[in-house]
């Protein structure tokens, strides 16, 4: 039996594809497929199968995959459902060795569909690994393939693993995602699960060496037992956030009618998954944050900071989140306030921790040695900036309404307080944290969003994780340091 | 005794206001006070008050206030803390009858500073009402005058009445609600508030006919006893949303040196606020979706939703939300699915409660009969609809690349989803809840987010309020109907 990689290999990064189910029909998966890939710039050899078609979408069509000259890597079939099994086993003869099933239409219909899930499942058994059914299949930016209707997604592989029951949930991941500079090795769609699930997926993210952090969006498993020890596996070696669906009473019936899976209760799965040693998420956006800082903050374990905040209320709300998620954010010794003091305004800032900066749009030149102050503390073990980069660019607009060096400088804030806080974390190990609060929400206010998004990617891609909220960074920061710590104390 | 309403007049709605401290340096508060009332187009007379100026931005200085000619409704102190009583004393001897002092260096400042306030309260209580010290004073659209850095606010007054101590977080709100579509009548940043503070503000809102709704950012009362009565007596009138800060022992010692404030438990402010009738909001962001939903949904206090969203994953998370926050989804008929069944897409949808669209882009033409059809069900108090704008804008590029017309098309969408909602409930009385998910969070993706705030502003503005995340949605909701069945029951 071939390793669960070479198993995987021509799912993952196909050469030659097959669409089974092509059509020109543009509300047809059969016809989306063949465009994502098309517009995705899928640089392998694509051959769309339609025993009723010659061309679609400038590619030759061919009546049978029998008639397909040469190997396939991988089929993707967007047949209806009841076609699928002879779809399946057409495969088998031209010996295909993975597939990906579009088609919705089994497990998640009742009965009747679950017996032809079953069928797929047994045909699977017989030689071919499949994905789905009900699923939007693979992107993997390495081989330049996508999601049905994933055409738009970024063609930069990078080192986030990520599987999902649900295809829509996916494309929203992938998004957001990349927004928080995170790019993707390979993320699956495998909708209702009934060859390839979650315990060979987590197998194959802790070997794949091109995988450095795991998330996943579940809504059921075959075999809890079997996960749980996956999951323990995988978590050992990497940092893997799970976001459980259907964790509710009320959502778990909404996992049935998706993706046919049955939930299990709240209390139990997250005690099961923090067991295990991986992270619980609340929801697609905290996972994306999770995941942003566990590649971040690959071994942070600390649970003191070091606060900054332009503002009384900043502070408060900073010092409130931290009482919430069990942070302490220790006195700092009077030589540490004296040497803070004379970088403050002259008015409403306050030396210690926390520093009141006084005003949303200090310096880095004013903020770096404060920040390096903190950093001395031996009890700080980590520093969180709460900026307000909307009043700055206010201020940026303000003082160069018509310069066109105005955004240059705007860049030139971020990268000078980037270079000082990977500065003082490569001297001290002291890595900062920055909240980023979107208060330009107003539709007039894009200009300021569009700054708050530049620096946030620029922030994230230099290991400083962003967040929008202090409750958030704060949240998520805690659960990370706890990874970390459960991590360190392995033998 | 003149009453409240003529007491606040002069400070809310003045037609001359002095500047005490008067600067033409851009780091002082005495200039940047003048330079936002002058830029955000205060039509009154204004006098800058400093005996070495002869003229600042244009005005004339005057020396002193007894210099001025004519009567000041409004002094604007920014002189430093020491020389604040004698310029009180100055507005007692010219009989103005109220000020707002901007300048710190009081109780937030420990005892020699507590002193001071102490002094500032003494001279008030001789004739003169003070907003302050230590704030960034009124913002009142209605009469032109705004915060300190306030420059740039909107200049429509509207139905929402705020107060926070915090000058930073003021600014902050005022920003977050404009982009929801909402105005203020006044936003008072009170700061120590050692004379004018909350329970005189609850008093003076409650009153006020342009007030609708009232909100607050609190670090501490003077008097728990008497704001708790003047909470109930307010939220008794109107929706009161509270914001507490400093509710963590962390946090509380932040509120001690922001505004002098001692903030107490979390669990006494939680059960009290509630207890007077009024809501908590667990930061700035969250307090602002409850204004909202409180403008919004005014009689609303359902707790059974009908649920339409496109797409699994999203449908299990709007179902956990409503597990979460205590939410019926309750089955629906068989005749309910039967009309509904033909109006979704061919694959992938799910006609019932959650009804799945299948589809994150389904034309209002669909929508909405499903909301009608689901509106009919006797058990159905409220629809929830979870939108990925985002997605259909990407359609609405990719169908129309070089159109023109796309972003009417695109507002032509809400417009009409809108118009169906509001006849809805017009028929019904079951109000909209829109999810409009932040999955565009690319610095590329701002085209995306431009449609996604201008779709949100119209929602709001015509009563269906929008939420970024299902859980917010119905945590808010949560809040509001039983603040809503509260205030129903009362006699």
């Amino acid at each position: 039996m071939p390793s669960l990689r070479e198993q995987f290999q021509p799912i993952f990064y196909p050469r030659a594809v097959a669409v089974l189910g092509a059509s020109r029909h543009p509300l047809k998966f059969g016809f989306n497929y063949l465009r994502a890939l098309k517009e995705f710039g899928f640089p392998g050899r694509l051959y769309p199968v339609n025993p009723e078609l010659d061309e679609v979408l400038g590619y030759k069509v061919y009546p049978s995959l029998a008639a397909v000259p040469g190997p396939v890597d991988l089929a993707c079939v967007s047949v209806p459902a009841r076609a699928v099994p002879a779809a399946l086993k057409e495969c088998l003869q031209k010996g295909v060795p993975g597939a990906q099933v579009l088609s919705a239409g089994f497990g998640e219909e009742g009965e009747a569909g679950q017996r032809l899930e079953d069928e797929v499942a047994a045909i699977a058994g017989r030689g071919i690994r499949v994905i789905g059914p009900n699923c939007f299949g693979v992107y993997s930016p390495a081989a330049g393939i996508t999601l049905m209707p994933g055409s738009e997604f970024s063609r930069e592989p990078g080192p986030v693993g990520f599987f999902s029951q649900s295809g829509g949930g996916s494309c929203d991941l992938a998004y957001m995602a990349r927004g928080r500079g995170l790019d993707f090795s390979v993320l699956v769609s495998y909708g209702n699960g009934c060859d390839l699930e979650a315990v060979e997926l987590l197998d194959y993210f802790r070997e794949d060496p091109n995988t450095k952090v795991v998330g996943a969006y579940l809504e059921g498993v075959r075999d809890g037992r079997a996960f749980f020890q996956a999951l323990k596996r995988c978590a050992r070696e990497k940092p893997v956030v799970i976001y459980k669906g259907g964790l509710t009473e009320t959502g778990a019936a909404g996992t049935l009618s998706h993706t046919g899976s049955l939930a299990g209760s709240l209390s139990a799965w997250t005690a099961a998954i923090r067991q295990a040693g991986a992270i619980t998420a609340a929801g697609l956006p905290d996972l994306v944050e999770c995941l942003m800082a566990c590649l971040c903050l690959p071994e942070f374990t600390g649970m003191s900071l070091g606060i900054m905040a332009g503002g009384g209320a900043r502070n408060v709300e900073a010092l409130d989140a931290a009482g919430h998620f069990g942070f302490q954010v220790p006195a700092v010794g009077s030589e540490t306030a004296a040497a803070i003091r004379p970088l403050l305004p002259p008015a409403g800032g306050r030396a210690g921790n926390p520093t009141d900066l006084a005003n949303p749009v200090l310096a880095p030149g004013a903020i770096g040695p404060i920040m390096e102050a903190l950093a001395r503390e031996p009890a700080v073990e980590a520093l969180l900036l709460y900026q307000a980069i909307f009043y700055m660019q206010k201020e940026v607009r303000r003082f160069r309404p018509a310069d066109a060096a105005a955004p240059a400088l705007k860049l030139d804030y971020h990268l000078a307080l980037a270079e000082i806080a990977k500065k003082i974390r490569a001297q001290t190990g002291k890595p900062l944290l920055l909240v980023l609060p979107d208060v330009a929400s107003d539709p007039d206010h894009l200009e300021m969003e569009a700054g708050r998004r530049e620096a946030r990617r620029h922030y994230t891609q230099n290991g400083i994780p962003c967040f929008d909220h202090a409750e958030n960074a704060l949240s998520v920061l805690a659960r990370v340091a706890a990874r970390n710590r459960r991590a360190a104390k392995r033998p």
